[in-house]
């Protein structure tokens, strides 16, 4: 895709703040580096370039096999600016038709090929010269420089950086988030427990979506397709209507007899298998829908004829050729796109594509879906409750959300507080699921084994904790391309955690619009919280307003009951008065 | 229920212009005053009185037997004014102590007990001394008038009307929309085929919902409720939580201890059944959601302890008493109501029951729906196309629709364009059904006999045009409190007519929110139209504005395909600029 785009990676620094060379940091089983130059080259550019420096032999021969360029550069350590220009003139020996370049750094363990095709499509989108990544308020890399500012980037040096370029050319400038490439690496540990960090709701929000790589597609009936996207264009097989029809009921004429006195000599309906054929001067009764007579050419309305026994006199003067007759091939042509690749089939779209002989259609499927529940204290509702048990209704919650969801494969599992019992049923869920929601155990306490029983499974972990609240201890993690949630098992949280990120994540499996709405509202009640983590607070909407409910503690969902809505206060909010605008998401 | 209201029939007219006793025209085997006389009573109010002048013998007899007092107005020709005061003198004279009385008149065939109802309903709401009905910009009867216009009513006399009382008295005015109202009766034909009368828009919604008589209520299990509504008050049959618990992981102490250095002497976790005693000095370990030790107060969290081998000294400068306890009951409290009756259950409300032990829920069933399809021309989708044939996509794109309109209980039957075969399938349809959608024939040409068949089968016709377009030949009637819509086989006009009156009724019916939503839009095309019907224009909302589509034409569904709403333009409009406001329906 990215023909005329190069990729420089800038590996040349001395890590003198970190002991150790960063770029052969281990990560997940390989370096950070080779990490970097596979997402690089995953996202298909004319050719990837490494700029090395400090530990310049070690590291490149940990490339060797890779479709990379390696080029030195003498003058590391003088800064960033000779690394740039050193890459560049690279680049541009190795490709000179090249028209864009993106600058990547290798201490991103979060970026992936996303995020460079992003910039690229991005920069077609806006036709700015210059698209650079944003997190945390800075703006910074990858960044991706058109034509235009070769020449500067060849000609820098000293201290000077792609910062200073891009101060210089705001206007020139487009950004896309990338909340996940502000974490940092400053201990070696940092890397190996990357995914224990903090993370913000948005880069969590972030590393789901740039890790949702679910594509199933499947043929499936019209009758059964309501609510999926189409995954390939349907062209028409063929001209509909498949016959000249009449649009009303009245009399089919040819338009050159309209002055003249016309006898009725037959009728059309619909349904009607062979056609009549009409003569000069005469006139045939049809029915709305009726094939048009052969050799007729118009239809006039019943209610602009005057008619005396078996003749006719037409009385329109709108009369014109082709009126009221619906020409073959006006609502679907033979071969032509009926309906576009990407599009939602509501019920009209099933009725237009039943219409046009459709029966069967490629869709987006829904993924299947795996419940674990675990939690010893759990008692199944209906049975009595023995002391220290409680109700078990995180199952029925999340089954009817995702039911409602339009997920229909959902497989139940409840597993003891036992990590060989709970190993064994995640192994099963992952082996016949597409993804699996693990509810309960994903707090930080002695009891709490949930994430070590998926690490051991093979899960890859990306977060743990998330700078929100409720639901702080939410785990995110894949295997083989599948995804893996743990929810907390307060009841409230979890629901909170399947809208926030496991809703979103369907609705991109499917390939759908987004299932929740967020739009503005005015706050009915002050509402005061402290700064660090953003707050999801169970609220009713109506008319523009939105009122904060009572009983917000996580083990409570008798507000989350009255809710329609979560009222979103951010990380550095410290409450609302009443009167101010916020940010409200509807649920669905 | 309207113990201290009275409502006046005036029937003392002569119906001069129509040339016979209007109060004595037959309206579906009933004289049209026993209509209103029997929704008068039907509402309970007080006492219900019927004046009389012009053929007032033949009229009181048609009374016999009725629980109505009937006085006679001698002055009956001078005018309403007369009949006004003689009624309410009566009425005073029976019953007192009434508070507010309804003047209603003979000839308001769609007049039902539900607009006795709304007026006197309305008036406790509004605390208004007059609640008048409103119909075609118009403020007429019924018309309620409180105690403090008795006076006035009394006096009132010669050509002084309602009329006047109320345009003297606007601040004091409430009204109520009563479309059908201002149905005309001009000649003994119109009441026999009042039904054939074209009706609008707001007239049409009005009257399927005064229809509507549905209720159906059902005990279903928790995990098969979500989008229902409970259709009565739960109350909590326990303490939830059960037992005290830990909302943290901590140590559990007594409060009194604080500052003593405790010996940590076991723990307790989450689904543990027996209760560990505390002792003063000692300290527990508990995990969250894990009972409270006996004798424990209060939960330190772990991160604000010191611990020492098996010792703990607390570290917490805003420990309280009861800190991160969960008290017996806090979320529910044995025998209090836990969830309204009228309240949505939403996957919140589903968890939040389960969790205070609910097994089982009363909801609003949606109605079992027949969907009956009629057309010689129509081709089962997939066979070949025979000429003459069209595919038949009415039956697809309608169970779509019911079945995301929640409506599980679908029967599909197909008729031939058969009287007797028709006849057979609705009388099966009726009996098996709550509700009957007629798909096709519903038009005026000769070979649409659906409305025939409907009638023979004994159904009750409320109307059968309508001043819309898309869908003017939609039929409406019911039998035995069952709604049968006729629906124009033209899959547009099918679909446009089920959104606008099928979807709300089932709406009604499930006492659920309106599955439509109107919100206001800027227009980002003209639009042109001739005024006399109600446009529904198919098109694409984004951002505030408002497309409408090509192929507006009711057999074509490829712009409804693409549509993701309708674009209304009342009878009176002449069409649109770009930027003009408009009223969207947001189809679900």
């Amino acid at each position: 895709m990215m023909d005329n785009t190069g990729i420089i990676i800038l590996a040349a620094g001395s890590s003198s703040r970190l002991g150790t060379a960063k770029q052969l940091l281990d990560y997940q089983g390989k370096t950070l580096l080779m990490h970097v130059v596979e997402q690089a080259l995953a996202s298909q550019p004319a050719r990837v370039v490494v700029v090395v420096g400090a530990h310049a032999e070690e590291i490149t021969a940990t490339l060797a096999g890779k479709d990379v360029v390696v080029c030195y550069n003498a003058d590391w350590s003088t800064g960033m600016a000779s690394s740039m220009n050193r890459g560049m003139t690279q680049l541009l020996i190795e490709n000179p038709a090249i028209t864009s370049c993106i600058f990547s750094v290798c201490d991103q363990p979060y970026i992936l090929k996303e995020n460079f095709t992003q910039l690229f499509v991005h920069q077609l989108e806006t036709g700015k010269g210059i698209v650079a990544s944003t997190y945390a308020d800075t703006v910074g890399v990858p960044v991706l420089f058109s034509k235009a500012y070769f020449k500067i980037l060849i000609a820098l040096h000293g201290d000077q950086g792609a910062k200073k370029i891009v101060e210089q050319h705001k206007d020139d400038l487009a950004t896309i988030p990338f909340d996940s490439g502000g974490v940092d690496i400053d201990r070696p540990e940092d890397l190996k427990y990357l995914w224990n960090q903090m993370v913000s709701v948005s880069a969590a929000q972030e590393i789901i979506k740039n890790n949702c790589t679910w594509e199933y597609k499947r043929i499936r009936n019209i009758g059964n397709v309501c609510g999926y996207i189409v995954a390939e264009p349907i062209i028409s097989t063929l001209d509909i209507p498949h016959f000249r029809q009449s649009s009303m009921d009245g009399y089919a004429i040819k338009f050159e007899d309209r002055l003249k006195t016309l006898k009725v000599v037959g009728e059309m309906r619909a349904g009607q298998p062979s056609v009549v054929k009409l003569m000069s001067g005469q006139a045939i009764r049809v029915f709305t829908g009726a094939p048009l007579p052969e050799d007729a050419d118009t239809v006039v309305m019943q209610e602009r004829v005057k008619r005396d026994g078996d003749w006719v006199m037409v009385e329109d003067d709108h009369l014109a050729i082709g009126l009221n007759v619906r020409q073959k091939g006006s609502e679907a042509q033979k071969g032509t796109l009926a309906f576009a690749a990407g599009a939602l089939l509501t019920p009209a779209a099933i009725g237009f594509l039943a219409g046009i002989g459709c029966r069967e259609v490629l869709i987006f499927e829904p993924p299947k879906i795996a419940v674990i529940i675990t939690g010893d204290e759990l008692q199944e509702v209906g049975k009595p409750l023995a002391f220290g048990q409680v109700y078990e209704s995180n199952s029925l919650q999340l089954r009817a959300a995702l039911k409602k969801g339009g997920v229909a494969e959902i497989s139940l599992y409840q597993s003891e507080d036992d990590p060989k019992k709970l190993e064994a049923v995640l192994a099963e869920a992952l082996r016949e699921s597409d993804m699996v929601l693990l509810v309960g155990g994903v707090s930080v306490g002695d009891y709490d084994f949930v994430v070590q029983t998926a690490l051991r499974e093979g899960v890859r972990p990306h977060f743990h904790k998330v700078k929100q609240k409720p639901g702080k201890p939410l785990f995110f993690g894949t295997k083989e391309g599948k995804m893996v949630f743990g929810l907390p098992g307060n009841p409230s949280s979890a629901l909170t955690c399947f809208y926030l990120y496991v809703l979103p994540a369907i609705d991109q499996m499917m390939r759908r619009p987004h299932s929740l709405m967020i739009i503005s509202a005015l706050v009915a009640a002050d509402y005061n919280k402290s700064t660090g983590l953003t707050h999801f607070i169970k609220a009713h909407f109506k008319d523009g307003r939105v009122l904060p409910l009572h009983a917000q503690e996580s083990y409570r969902l008798q507000s989350y009951a009255q809710a329609n809505c979560l009222l979103v206060l951010e990380e550095a909010s410290t409450g609302v008065k009443v009167g101010d605008e916020v940010q409200v998401i509807l649920l669905p």
